[in-house]
This record gives C-alpha cells, structure tokens and sequence, in this order.
C-alpha cells in the first residue's frame, strides 16, 4: 500500500490505513494534528508508571490518560487497539509479540497513558527552515538509549531514550528556541552535540527508528522521547504492558498548535 | 508564642516553631522559601490523587511525591508528621481531628503529596508593589469552594477552591504578569472580578482562611488554590486522608525562584 502525500490526511483516514494494517513510521503525517507515544498498563501498575511520568516530565508529558479498559481516550476517538500503525507487547519486561493489531492482547484492566511525541514540532521546524533529516529520508527518527537514569518511580527504572536529529551548526539556536516552545511533547533539547557523553557508541547504530545521515557542518541533537517508558519496561520487568512501535505513533484530534506556548 | 520578623525565619527554624506546637498561619513566613500543601492519602489511593491532580494542573500542581511510608520529601527535610503548624485528619471524608502533631493518625501506606502554593509568588507581588492585604493585616488568606467542577479521576470528584487577593484595579495586569510565571505554584489567575460567577455568594464569609477588605477601586482576583484536593476528599469521601490546615502550609527547602520561569 502507498500512500500520497500522507501530510494532508486526517487523522481518522490514517486511523483508517492503520486499523487496515499499514505499518509505516508516521512523521510528516497528518500536518498539524499532535501525535503520541502509547503505554498500556494493567491499572494495578498504572500508579507507579504515572508517578514516573511525573518524575521524568521531559521524556514522559502525559497527555491523555484513559479509565481502565476504555480503548479511546478524550484526545484520540478512534480505537487505541488498532489505529497505530504498530505495538509492541511485552510480558515480564520482554517483546513477546509486535503486531499492528493489538486486540488479542487488549485486557479490560488496561490504563493507556499518552504521551507527547516531538514529530509534533517538526512541522514547526520545517517552516522555520530547519531540515528535519528522516523526514526528507523519509524514514523513521533514530532513537537512543543513553547511559542517562531516570528518576525511579515504585518498582519503575531505567534509562532515558533520545530523539536525534542534526542540525546545520547556525541553525541549532533556531532548533532550540522553536522546540522549547512546545513543553508539553519534550520540548528543547537535552543535549547538544557529543553522543559519548550521553553513553551512545555509534548514531549509526539506532536502538529503535532508522539511521540519518549527518552531513559536514551538522551538529546531533537529542531531545528526550515518549519510548522511555518502554526501556523503563524492558529495564523493570512489570508483568505486562502494550507500547506503539517506536516512530509508529498514535495520531490524535489535538492540533500542534494546542501545545504552543507563548 | 509570638514571632518577630517571621518572614526572617529559616525553614529549619519555622519548623522547629511548628514541631513545639505553634499553630499559624504561614503567609510571609521564611522569604524566598517555597510553600506547599499536604494531601497523604493511603498508597491504595494514590493513583487517583495523582490522577486527579495530573488532570486538573492549576489547582494541583504537584511539586513532590514520597514514596509509602516515608515522612520526609525530597523538598522537605523535616517530619511530615509534625513540622506544619496545623493538619485536618478526614476519615470517610469528614474531618474527625484538626491537629497540630499528625503522629496519632499517620498510617505506613502514607503517600504524601505536596503541592505548590500562592504563597510563593506573594513575595513577588510585593516587591513589584502589589499589596497582599491578608499579610498586611497579619491573617490568613482567604479561600472558596468554588462552583466550578474539577476533572473526576477514578473515584475523585469536587469543586475547584480558590484564593482570593484584592489588587487595585491599575495593578491587576501586573499581578497577572507576575504570578503567570510561576505556573508549578498556580501560576496567573483564574478569575478576575464577579465572584458571583464563580459561585461564591459572600466574599466575607470565606470556607476557609480569613475574611480581607475589598478597598474602593479594587477588584477581587482569584487564583487555583491547592485545598483543591480537601474539597474532593469531602466529597468523595476516600477512607483516609490527611491534609495540612488551610493556610497552614509546609516550608520546604526550596526556593521560590526555583518556580519562576523565564
């Protein structure tokens, strides 16, 4: 299946390509509409993952939080069990199955927690003139998991996972003003520039997503993402939970612009 | 006891007041140091008061969560217990106890919130010459039940209680300036003017804290307020909990300036 300029759709008629069984990374689709990261808890769990959330606003800005066993949410009408384009399901923190249909393993206990993801600035970048490099790859976003802990929230640990894009060195400042603007799906940038300090080996060696090209004259540079909860799950090995498949995100009815700050 | 120049005061030193039984207000104590509200609810419980104040952020600004059990916080060196000068004791959501040592009462399953509070941008206010009548007139601040519904989470549900400070007319604009840049502590008003609006009947006759006089040209202001979650805890009647005295906050260790942003 292809799909034309993915950017103009609407968010229910990607839902619609997703719940038919496309699986594709999302970023530069459905312009202007504010994408998510899923984890799905069994609500005996949902306390401590909402306290590590709390814990560690940079990576994990709950968005949504849905009852148990609801499977939409206040920001996302369609069916959270088949309108992302991928899952992963873990049992006792490991992978046990990746599908792009998680009804089977969809419990009436679940508490899905949405988190904010960066494609949400990309559109603000590119219109700033800030080349967003998978995007024009069109791939999936490079995802790292550093050498960097988070705050532990009950039986919840482990490290923080990044986003990377480069960025040509004199539009770095632009980078980060744009991005700080938008708190509420990572917002600036953590970290600028030497991937050895944050404990990443190769760029060219993603833990999830696609490599990127950094051209002479680019500079790395990470912001924090909404996979960290899953690393906290792989790490601390809660009986189950149901993720997005990194860069396969949930696509709400929120607008970018709803997470704008002055 | 009386206590010249409170605002002078350490936190240690306000504490030690608190822990030998002083009960009072603490509006203009220890300048530049951080206040919070107490809501500890048993671990049972938790996760809808993190949910309800993840879902109602104004009034509910969570600055620190303990872990069960544990009677200090990561911003509060001193005993939970003691070292507020006033706690209310709710069983079933009716207060059973006002008391100013909460040891009798404190149960190991304790989970302890501690939210911002308007005291922390007063300093602010007044140093950009904006009066706080109700530390002019060495009182507590004045707090309503409000007719404005909070967001339910799980089994939590009540009205949205605010503060109230009277600016004249010419420095509201600075006064919600000022306070919007603490959003952790509320942050800028809810309201500005008609109190009827909000449902509250009688300025002079607040639910909690001390009446203020309203002076010809100014204009009642009102900001979220963190008794927020004691007013669910009314009415929804949770088994247990026990908050801090209203306007009878717990000083932490933190600075104001730690909540002000750029």
């Amino acid at each position: 299946m292809e799909v034309n300029d993915p950017g103009s759709l609407t968010p229910e008629q990607a839902r619609a390509l997703f719940r038919a069984g496309l699986r594709v990374p999302t970023a530069g689709w459905c312009a202007g509409r504010t994408q998510a990261n899923l984890i799905a808890v069994p609500r005996d769990h949902a306390y401590d993952f909402l306290l590590f959330a709390h814990r560690n606003p940079k990576p994990c800005p709950v968005i949504d939080v849905t009852e148990p066993g609801e499977t939409t949410a206040a920001l996302f009408s369609g069916d959270l069990r088949t309108d992302l384009p991928g899952y992963v399901v873990y049992e006792d923190g490991v992978p046990v199955a990746e599908v792009t249909d998680a009804t089977a393993y969809w419990r009436d206990d679940l508490v899905a927690f949405l988190i904010g993801c960066s494609f949400t600035f990309e559109g603000a970048l590119i219109e700033a003139g800030v080349p967003v490099r998978h995007i024009e790859q069109g791939g999936n976003v490079p995802m790292y998991r550093t050498g960097r802990a988070c705050r532990p929230a009950g039986g919840l640990a482990g490290p923080l996972v990044v986003s990377m894009r480069p960025i040509p060195a004199g539009l770095v400042a632009d980078a980060v003003r744009i991005t700080a603007r938008y708190p509420a799906v990572h917002g600036g940038p953590v970290h600028v520039g030497d991937p050895a300090e944050l404990g990443i080996a190769d760029l060219d060696a993603p833990d999830f997503g696609d490599p990127v090209e950094v051209r002479p004259g680019e500079v790395p540079v990470f912001w924090a993402c909404g996979v960290t909860p899953q690393a906290a799950v792989t790490a601390s090995r809660p009986a189950f939970a149901i993720g997005h498949a990194p860069g396969h995100m949930a696509i709400t009815d929120a607008r970018d612009s709803d997470y704008l700050v002055p």
